[in-house]
């Protein structure tokens, strides 16, 4: 007999496609590389029964989670189709992934670096947790200088979504969250990790427990707060991410003074804040009172292609408190000591390129350049009667199909047009109806791209 | 009367040295940039009280943690003795980080990627979230060809650090841990905040519901696991982290043995494998049967000097699997996809440089370079007539002081040596007694941090 100890979970197609727990007790099984001997899958077998199991219990709130996470979903629906058409030339406008080179004066800064820790004057190991003081400098003289954020507000990090994620764990298990429907699924699906929900709701396609605050056409894009009952702490993405929506600065200020009537704290996703062109505020921090009641999480990713290099801040001010006096930034600052070990300090070294006065300059001229394809894109859905929304400030088209399903939208692009574009319902119920575009690409997919999608539906 | 709301929680030496609750409380304020009242520091005054406060609660597990985390107070009572001592020659031996250059070969690699970053077709955005395939197979060929470990078991990571506390939210709450006492305080620390525990007992210097596993002289830094009540998850790191020692063979295979009876989880810390220079095992893989009860986390930073450049990786094989079946990789996959955005791609170009066949050896020389520090630190104690423990597989020297406070052996040898140690007591109550030398340091200031300690202890 098989000694069935030897063998583990079955890789073979059926098995792999097939959700976990189901596969774990399939009777396939794979024989590991000591062993010799072959083992074909065999359904109904009572072997896998045998397969040794751990006495530790899955974490429950893990398995709250619908489905894969947003992104990695659609890299696998991207996959199948190649598989499918292999052939096919697919233009990808979904993952909101950034295309254009670094420019150089920021990439030289890093190579700079990188060379330096080879020597033994520029060599350096840890770097302090909360980002190199230089920097945490910059980002305040650059981004903060009228609104009284200093350099010890500011936490480098290694991206805008790692720190939503360690805000999550610093707010713990207890707190009930607002996010904007349709939101970034990181909001969301954070606060189902850290247990702040309940099970999803498959009726309404929400977890209970979170408030979903509605934007749409209908509403500008902003929620009417006077229906949003007190929450915790409150997601605001603006420009949103996926509907390209920038809260004005009457509307931020209404967010506020909301946020401190209830004694909410707001984390404020400020990520595209460089593609706003109107006089929407860039940041909450330009809201007279928002240092009492917000966070602030930014990212380089999107203004100098930073989304593999990896570099963003969070800011957190000394004035905002939890209710019993504790600033909220001891205990951040204590999360990242213990967590983190600081951003790439390359990366750092890039982010103080970005922002010496060419930097500046190069960032606008990519962010300039993504907001071209952006206007390719709105032409595009304008002149086939569609109605779009966001764009003007921001990298993302959010194009309205009324009645129809968003993933068969996005089924229908990717097959008849192999352009991957991301629907609207993965960010929540609110964007059923909606498929976002987003406008990172070379210039002559973006032409191709329209092309085809005029072909499609002319 | 001022108003109030537009004051925050006052910087001055006084309020800032102070706990934050009390700071929060307290009546000094500060102006804001836009207020122009210049305002003084006044003592019990009731104008704070009415500092706003949001009516968020404090995260109640992160309140449980003591102190600051062992590193960044060991750094605060450096910079306190600097301003005591303006011209001290201080020498660091506490936190462990690097001291020497990168070898060129892996920042060239790194520079070069860089510099690619900035070309249309070198550029590349948003990474895989478990690291670019390369790297994960040339981990999995370079430290586990012999172990079954594949590609696809490797989760590449900006360090280990990082790593555990996302194990700990993949955990989640429910479970209990055991380390080994003593040990890396992130095992400890990242339990507590996820709420893992109950409140640290200042009797014993523990937190409750956490197993402390004795690792002493007198049980070879190897705990009596017959004494040992079953937990879910066992933190364990040879060589360890602080005493040095390295377990053997047998002694890891009654680790794996003792984890497989009980349906316990081991997450094996490796980040010092390579100083191993006897036989014990540089992966807790080489123990048959341990791919169904381990994780092992491992880095390149006391490797290549990658401390600041940030690169670790993880491996979670296909056969550990939850009480239900469900895989644990499957579900750290999900936590990596939500709240991680993969590794620098540059400092993933600098893990490809350090496992080519020059990388390797060039890290095998950094490493063996700390080794002979350790040789002078070992020769250096032993010839006080102090007992020294680890060093020999590991570059710590683990230096007993019996009977002595571990905190105040750390204040002696700073105050009158100048050199800034880590006191064992910060890894738990089993290091009272010991200090722990970090061997990560120029040569001529290891050399240098021997003659004053002869001079001091002579």
């Amino acid at each position: 007999m098989v000694n069935l100890q030897k063998f583990g979970v079955c890789r073979c197609t059926p098995c792999r496609s097939a959700p976990a727990s189901r596969a774990s007790k399939s009777s396939h099984l794979r024989p590991t590389r000591r062993v010799t001997v072959s083992v074909r899958c065999v359904s109904s077998s009572p072997a896998a029964d045998t397969a040794y199991t751990t006495k530790v219990s899955r974490n429950a709130n893990i398995a709250k989670l619908q489905a894969g996470y947003l992104f990695p979903e659609i890299a696998r629906r991207r996959t199948a189709h190649l598989l499918k058409h292999p052939g096919a030339k697919i233009i990808s406008l979904g993952i909101g992934d950034t295309t254009e080179p670094i420019p150089e004066v920021i990439t030289n800064a890093m190579a700079e670096r990188a060379h330096a820790l080879s020597t033994v004057d520029g060599y350096s190991g840890y770097g302090a947790e909360q980002g190199e003081k230089k920097l945490r400098a910059a980002i305040a003289a650059t981004y903060y200088a009228d609104s009284g954020i200093e350099e010890t507000d500011i936490f480098v990090s290694d991206g805008a979504k790692c720190d939503i994620s360690r805000l999550q764990v610093l707010f713990g298990s207890s707190v009930k969250i607002a996010v904007q429907d349709p939101s970034y699924p990181a909001y969301v699906d954070s606060s189902v990790i850290m247990g702040q929900t309940d099970l999803y709701q498959q009726d309404v396609q929400k977890y209970g427990n979170i408030e979903y605050m509605r934007c749409s056409p209908e509403n500008g894009f902003f929620p009417d707060l006077s229906s949003v009952p007190r929450t915790d702490i409150i997601f605001f993405c603006s420009p949103n991410n996926p509907t390209g929506a920038a809260a004005s600065r009457e509307q931020l200020t209404q967010l506020v003074k909301f946020a401190k009537n209830n004694g909410s704290i707001i984390v404020y996703d400020s990520a595209y804040a460089m593609y706003i062109s109107d006089d929407s505020p860039k940041s909450i921090f330009e809201i007279p009172g928002a240092k009492e009641v917000a966070i602030e999480t930014a990212s380089f990713s999107k203004y100098a292609g930073f989304t593999g290099v990896r570099l963003g801040w969070t800011v957190i001010p000394k004035e905002l408190l939890f209710s019993d006096g504790h600033p909220v930034a001891k205990d951040f600052n204590r999360i990242v000591c213990t967590s983190f070990n600081g951003a790439s300090t390359i990366s750092q070294a890039g982010g103080l390129g970005c922002l010496s006065p060419e930097g500046l300059k190069a960032m606008q001229d990519v962010v300039g350049f993504y907001k071209e394809n952006t206007d390719i894109i709105v032409e595009t859905f304008t002149s086939l009667g569609y109605n779009v929304y966001g764009a003007k400030n921001a990298p993302y088209v959010w194009v309205h199909f009324p009645g129809r399903n968003s993933w068969d939208v996005f089924a229908e692009i990717l097959e008849k047009a192999h352009v991957v574009t991301t629907p609207g319902s993965g960010f929540g119920p609110g964007g059923e109806g909606f498929v976002r575009i987003s406008a990172f690409g070379h210039r002559e997919n973006i032409i191709e791209a329209a092309r085809r999608l005029k072909e499609l539906y002319k």
